[in-house]
C-alpha cells in the first residue's frame, strides 16, 4: 500500500482571536501528508520557491513522508494570508500570491507511479487529471478535494476528473453548488451520477458525513475549549481519513467509517494550536485516546 | 412515573417550499405531548380559546395525554404564521396573535401535582416559576426551554427559574446569548453554574448534543429527502427525550443518551410532513426502526 499526495505547500499568514501569525508553513499537502503520516507512508508531489528552507523542510523529516516529488522551482512559494473570526466559519482572505505555484505541472518521481492510493488536494481540475495520467496502474482509491472556484470556474474539467475520482471530499455549499441541489441526500445522488461512489462533507464544527450506497454515516465534531487556528482543518481530516484506509487490508464498511473517525481525530488536532504546531508534536498514542474520545461521545445501546 | 408538560397550543400557519397550510394545531406543548405520548402518559396545561374545537381536540384523544389541564378561555386561541426558505434555518414570523395566551396563568389540576418529571416549554419564566410553585413534591427531573426573547428581556426571572431547573434545551445561539460565551463547552459551563447539571443543544440539521459533568454526547439529524415543516421539531425532540426519561426507571448516562436519541427519532418524524401529520399517524413500530437507523448512521468499530 502507498499513499500518494498533490497539492500545495505554502507559506501562511493567519490571524484568530487567539492570536496572528505572520509567516509559517502550511498548504494542503503539507497538512496531508503530516496527518497521514501518522497512519502510513506517503509521497507528496508539489512545488516550492526558493524561500522554502531547510527549516520548513523540516516538518517532513523523521516522519514516513518522501518528498521526492517536491519540486524547487526558481521564485517565492505559494503565500496565503487570511483572517478568522470568533466563528470560525468567518473567514477572510487577505492575500493569495500564487508564485510558483503558479505554474506549477505535477511531475511524478518514478517510484510514485504505482500508488494504491492517491489524494488529489484541491488544485485545478486539468492538474489533478495529469496526476492520475502518469499512474501506470488504477489505484485502489482516489479521493478528491475542490472548491467553488473549480466548480463554477472549470465545470467541464473538473466532471473529467469526477469520472475517475471514487472519493469525493468537500463542504456543504461545495456539495450543493457542485449538484445543484440543497437537499444533501438528492446532492449525494447526483454526484454519484458523475463518478464518485462516496462522498464526504465536512461541516467544520458540525463534524462529517460520508454518504454511501450503504446510506450515511456520521462523525461529530469534538467540541474545543479553543479553536486557536482553523487553517488545515479539512485536510488534516483528509490526511487522517487516507492515511487510516492506506494502512487498512480491506476497504469495507467497518473500515470507512474508522478512517472517518481518524479523519475527525486528525482534523480536531490541527486546529489546537496555530498551524502544524499540534500535529508537529502530536504522538500516535493521543491519536488513540482521541479516537476513544470519539467513540465516547457518539455511542449508545438502545 | 408522570410526565407534566405547561406550554402553548395553538393554530399555526405555515408555508414551506413544499406547501402552505393556513390553519392546523400547532403549538409546543402540542407537539411536545403527542411525540411523548409514545412513551409516556403526560398531563399538558396550557390554554385554549372558543376557536378551539374537538376536531382540533382529536390529535390527543386514544392516546395517553390528559388535557385536564387545558383551560378554555373566552377569546381566539394563540396564532403563529412563519414562512420557511430552501434552509430550514431561514423562517420568517408573519404574525404571531397571543389572543388568550396573553392573559394565561398556568392552573394545575390536583392530580398533576407531582409528576416525577416537568417540561416547562418556551413561556414566560415568570409563569414557568409558577409552574413549580404549585408542585407539591420535587420532581426527579425539571427541564426548559427558553428563548432570545426572554433572554434579554427577563434574565431575572430566568436565572431564578434557572436555578431550580435540571435540563435546559436550547439552540446553539441561545446558550451563546444565555452564557455570553462563544465556545460551547465554555457556554456549557457558564450555564451549568446557573443551575442546569445537563445543557441540550439542538442544532437543527446538525442534530444535537448533551453536555454533562460526564462529557459531552452527540446525536446526528437525521438527513432526509425533504423537510416539509420544521416547525415543531424542537418539541418533538422534546417530547422524545422526556417521554424517554420518564418511562426509564432510572436516570443513569445510558438512559440520558437514549433519550438524545429518541428525541432525535422524534424530531426527525416531525419534520416529514406539515404540522402533526406524521406524528399523527406515526407507529411505535416505526419510532424503534428509526432508533435502530440512528444507531446505523453512528456507530463504528475502533
Amino acid at each position: 500500500m502507498s499513499l500518494l499526495v498533490v497539492g500545495s505547500v505554502a507559506f501562511d499568514a493567519v490571524e484568530t482571536p487567539h492570536g496572528k501569525v505572520d509567516r509559517m508553513i502550511g498548504g494542503a499537502a503539507t497538512y496531508f501528508s503530516v496527518a497521514a503520516s501518522f497512519f502510513t507512508h506517503v509521497n507528496l508531489v508539489g512545488v516550492v520557491g526558493e524561500d522554502f528552507t531547510a527549516s520548513e523542510e523540516a516538518i517532513f523529516k523523521g516522519r514516513r513522508i518522501d518528498i521526492a516529488g517536491l519540486e524547487r522551482a526558481q521564485g517565492k512559494s505559494f503565500f496565503w494570508a487570511g483572517r478568522y473570526g470568533i466563528d470560525p466559519n468567518d473567514r477572510v482572505t487577505l492575500a493569495t500570491e500564487l508564485n510558483v505555484f503558479a505554474t506549477f505541472r505535477p511531475k511524478l518521481p518514478d517510484k510514485f507511479r504505482k500508488p494504491s492510493h492517491v489524494f488529489l488536494a484541491n488544485i485545478d481540475p486539468t492538474l489533478q487529471h495529469s496526476v492520475l495520467e502518469q499512474l501506470s496502474s488504477r489505484p485502489k482509491v482516489v479521493a478528491l478535494d475542490t472548491m467553488n472556484y473549480w466548480i463554477e470556474g472549470t465545470p467541464a474539467e473538473l466532471r473529467k476528473i469526477l469520472k475517475r475520482t471514487d472519493v469525493l471530499m468537500v463542504n456543504d455549499a461545495e456539495a450543493r453548488m457542485l449538484s445543484n441541489e440543497h437537499n444533501l441526500l438528492r446532492a449525494a445522488r447526483h454526484i454519484f451520477s458523475l463518478g464518485p461512489r462516496t462522498l464526504i462533507i465536512k461541516r467544520g464544527e458540525h463534524g462529517a458525513l460520508m454518504v454511501d450506497s450503504k446510506g450515511v454515516f456520521s462523525v461529530p465534531a469534538l467540541l474545543l475549549e479553543e479553536v486557536h487556528d482553523p487553517t488545515g482543518a479539512g485536510d488534516s481530516f483528509g490526511g487522517g481519513f487516507m492515511g487510516y484506509l492506506a494502512s487498512a487490508s480491506s476497504l469495507t464498511d467497518a473500515v470507512l467509517r474508522r478512517a472517518m473517525v481518524y479523519g475527525s481525530v486528525m482534523g480536531s488536532f490541527a486546529v489546537e494550536r496555530f498551524g502544524l504546531e499540534r500535529l508537529r508534536h502530536l504522538t500516535r498514542r493521543e491519536i488513540n485516546a482521541r479516537a476513544r474520545h470519539f467513540a465516547k461521545m457518539t455511542q449508545f445501546k438502545l
